[in-house]
């Protein structure tokens, strides 16, 4: 086998991207399915991705005679289920972060999984893939900041001044589980740190007072203590006015790498009345582009050459339970120790 | 009157340095005395500072007969008495931070001064002297990010692999009275916070394993809310590699200001085979050497204009109120709730 | 017609690279042939470009039935005949830079070009693909930073210690031809100038003394001043510690953008020992990885969408022009006049 | 001896500058005497320079019965005149740049001052007293970039949009010899270069069309070949939107230097909707005023201490002949070999 013939399901903006990449730019992919509720998304299949057979029920999807893999970009509420479904009917997995807003099912998912084990299963922490992060890994395995003991992370959006984002607070878990979920994973990862051991959180409106009725934020910071003695500090914001910033800093006993610390849009450096300066990325689609082409190769690669993916499930499950916990710390204003 | 005179206390790195800027650089001040027991420290001032009158005794060079006032270079734990005694001697002062280690001390400190509300006391709280956080401070104050909400600010000094610190740390009062002291005014200053709400730290050794036994860490992060609202985070750190980091980012609504994020040196950047970069100031003695002398100037400034100084007894106060609190939080692994 | 058939001529490191991105990443494109007189090069082509028919002759890939276009990755003194008999063959040409190294081949392609209107023929000035360079472009055709007068480019290499390049010099027309020619480009394009009027250059050789023999240098630098009156210098070197920097600033009466200054590798910035870095891309293939995908979409979407190529045969003429002019003021040490 | 007595002469902006520094930040100097033909500034002297005698004529200034030493800082016509007569009377001598116009004027201060030799004479190049020169000065004299052979350097001025200095362009000598001339300096001083043997220049106007009628333009580049083999190209500019730039790069055989790239006033940078950017120094004032004290404080030093000023009258004869060169090369548009 050298070419996986895949179903998307999910065309939103998100969705799309990961179609057109998965249609025209990873060897080894084809594109054979495509599932979405909504006509105009169906139909922009159609016309984008000739390849591919079109779906507005999931359940049929999975029964397309030629599909090995599903690449789910859907509402966070549906992945468990869709997971599992597709699990069952023996086709690979990729699925958009975060696993789940809750632990039952983020078990459940991993439960069944455990009994597919020659199915690749995976949620698309996309951070991992990209170049700069992946280089950041790279050093720290190699030693080249020693031993790194404190990790500093944000996700940190450009304000969207229309608040269109306040109607999704209901459903997004909040900004920790929407915002900094990448950062706790982020923060396993280049740590090497496992299981957290006490969070605590607390945030701020600063914009978007319509947040206030979701009880939820646009502005908040959390620290986390790992079991394996290593800290960590988040920050997530929905009110940068220069643009994206998903900035990461790791403190080593020989050095420090700081990922993405000036969100720079390009190479260009402008000179005038306001200073020197640089733009910025406006977003995490842009700020990732390369990444999410380099994580689907990357699960088609997993696929073809049967190996593990970079992410596990447990690694889901884990950073869903310190985004739980933070939640949890932020909502009682207590800090919350894990088991 | 338009020269004041002034007898320094305390000749250590630090006071030489601030003797050297009054005898030469500060116009309008006239070093006439200088009191240490140390005599080496006394021989310097003896060649270094033809116009001063050298003192053992503090209560003595009380006493020099043209004495307007003096700079308290001294320990800390001597602070409460040297300033109470100069005020009462009829004295201006300027004293190095932190005012106190406790809040009795800072209490009756106030409480002295109060009585005496012709005479400048201050505290040295240099970063408000910076230029760089000065220009901050007017750009917020100039409502050009808005509405602050949020500061994240830092103290990392370059490691000593000597270690040669952990011997003061029984007196230092913690890493964060030591340190983070300063982030914590910054915070109050340029976020336009008072009385801090609720704080919470953690920490942890990353090299300097000998604290352990003074119950004290060579890094440690703390969060904190103001009653008025905002947000701050504060990290210390004794172990960078790269140099002296003193760094702190205000977020406003519509803007964000972000200071002293790279400690370059100078305006030199080097392109060899490490890529491109540029060297990093040692230490808070080289980062702020301008604004050592600036302070000392306005501390001048003051006494003449009659009028009052830009940092209060009431502030450092506050800052002592706050730092205690955070140490209580790192110790106790507690949330603390101030009053 | 929505996809054109290729033939790849050349597969070195650069035609393998402009091979995988047409195979793989360039929606439209189908690669039907290669050719290379090197049987390891048509190997490779046999295992990774499956699609593809081999030749180790040109003439007979041009007869290949179903090809529409050629991309020519060949010597540059091979590039006027091959590109001349494509044109007769009724194909579409893309031929990497220079067109060729002395203005009867250059005039002598324009010729037989124009009897052949309906067929696109452009040379791979790659820059003018960048996102960056393109970016600036248009931020100046937006009047962003007022008229544009001067600019100033360059294109420096990592050293490479062995001096393996030395062998080349005296195919390459020298370090102007290989390498300025592509800042003479960006002047013409940035600048909005045309055609250059006096041009003078000198150059020394650093380190790899093997050039004096090709009386060629590997640190050059020129001038230019353009008929409409703006002016450029440009600088060529091959001994750069710190990695690939092709770096160019525009002043216009407003302001001045600058792109690539920081030849930074990725998002990581390092600080250690040696102070505050970041890593510097290694050579113009992984500095414009992104650009050369960019031009070989764009050349297939000029021929499906029958429109003319961003860069015309003319314009690969002017930068030939001046940079033979460059060269000569080089070696006769005078100023040089173009009519 | 352990203090100097300085007159002061020239009591512009500049001036007032080397005034202050003297008379309250340079230990070891003393102001003695004042002199400006210009009433009001004869009155700033007397309010703010308290020990002062103030002067409307040289000559007198020069009779003063306590006088060391002077500090002219006039408009270059006079210098050559000034500073005879200051080595005539037997006072040591500190001249603001450029020693004279034309060669002639400064071989004759060269002569006289040879018949004075323990009499200090040094002209203004205030960049040699720059930190970050001097850091990037001694790390070449370290080794730490090889062998430099190449040097680019620019002196560019913030648009003044009233274009006040047009005025000046007659008797400024032209931009060359106003600004160019300190990058001739730091080339000599930073490549280790001697004597120059070609020159070349060109220019143009982008903004003030007044200069055309001065044979002056606003942005001139020119390009040098020392005798010695290294190579120095040089850019000045009126007509910045940013503010001051001064910089330059030193690229040796394994490492470069670039002083001053982003000409950044403070430590603070800017994220809002501009993007990341860092606001500028706005002029040379701003740029050197560290620079413009330390280089005092040595003038004090090297009388004091019976010892060769840094900058001798040689270098400052070169520095006018090279401009002298390429001023010609400007208006006759011909390459100018020196002997």
């Amino acid at each position: 086998m050298n070419t996986i013939n895949i179903g998307i399901v999910g065309l939103g903006r998100l969705g799309k991207r990961h179609a057109l990449n998965l249609a025209q730019r990873v060897p080894g992919a084809r594109i054979v399915a495509a599932c979405s509720p909504v006509a105009d998304e169906l139909g922009w299949a159609s016309q984008v991705l000739p390849t591919a057979s079109t779906y507005t029920d999931y359940a049929q999807l999975l029964r397309h005679p030629d599909l090995d893999a599903v690449f789910l970009v859907t509402p966070t509420s549906l992945h468990a289920e869709q997971i599992i479904a597709a699990l069952q009917a023996g086709k690979h997995v990729f699925c958009e972060k975060p696993l789940a807003l809750n632990m039952a099912d983020c078990l459940r998912v991993e439960q069944v999984a455990a009994a597919f084990p020659h199915q690749v299963a995976t949620i698309g922490f996309v951070r991992r893939f990209d170049p700069s992060y992946r280089d950041a890994f790279d050093k720290i395995r190699a030693g080249q900041i020693g031993t790194p003991y404190l990790l500093r992370s944000q996700t940190c959006d450009q304000n969207d001044p229309s608040g269109f984002f306040v109607r999704f607070a209901e459903t997004s878990g909040g900004i920790f589980m929407d915002c900094s979920v990448h950062d706790i994973d982020l923060a396993r990862w280049l740590l090497g740190a496992n299981r957290a051991k006490r969070v605590w959180a607390t945030g701020t409106i600063a914009i978007h007072h319509g947040l206030q009725a979701h009880h939820d934020v646009d502005n908040g910071i959390a620290m986390c203590e790992f079991g394996s003695g290593q800290l960590a500090t988040f920050f997530a914001s929905r009110t940068q006015a220069h643009g994206h910033e998903t900035a990461t800093e790791v403190f080593g006993t020989t050095g420090r790498l700081a990922i993405g610390s000036n969100p720079r849009k390009n190479r260009v450096e402008i000179s005038d009345q306001h200073g020197v300066r640089s733009e910025c990325v406006g977003d995490f689609f842009e700020r990732f582009s390369d990444a999410f082409l380099l994580e689907a190769q990357d699960f088609v690669n997993a696929v073809l050459q049967r190996r593990a993916p970079v992410l596990t499930l447990a690694d889901a499950t884990e950073a869903t339970r310190i985004g739980l916990a933070i939640t949890e710390a932020f909502r009682t204003k207590q800090m919350v120790t894990l088991d």
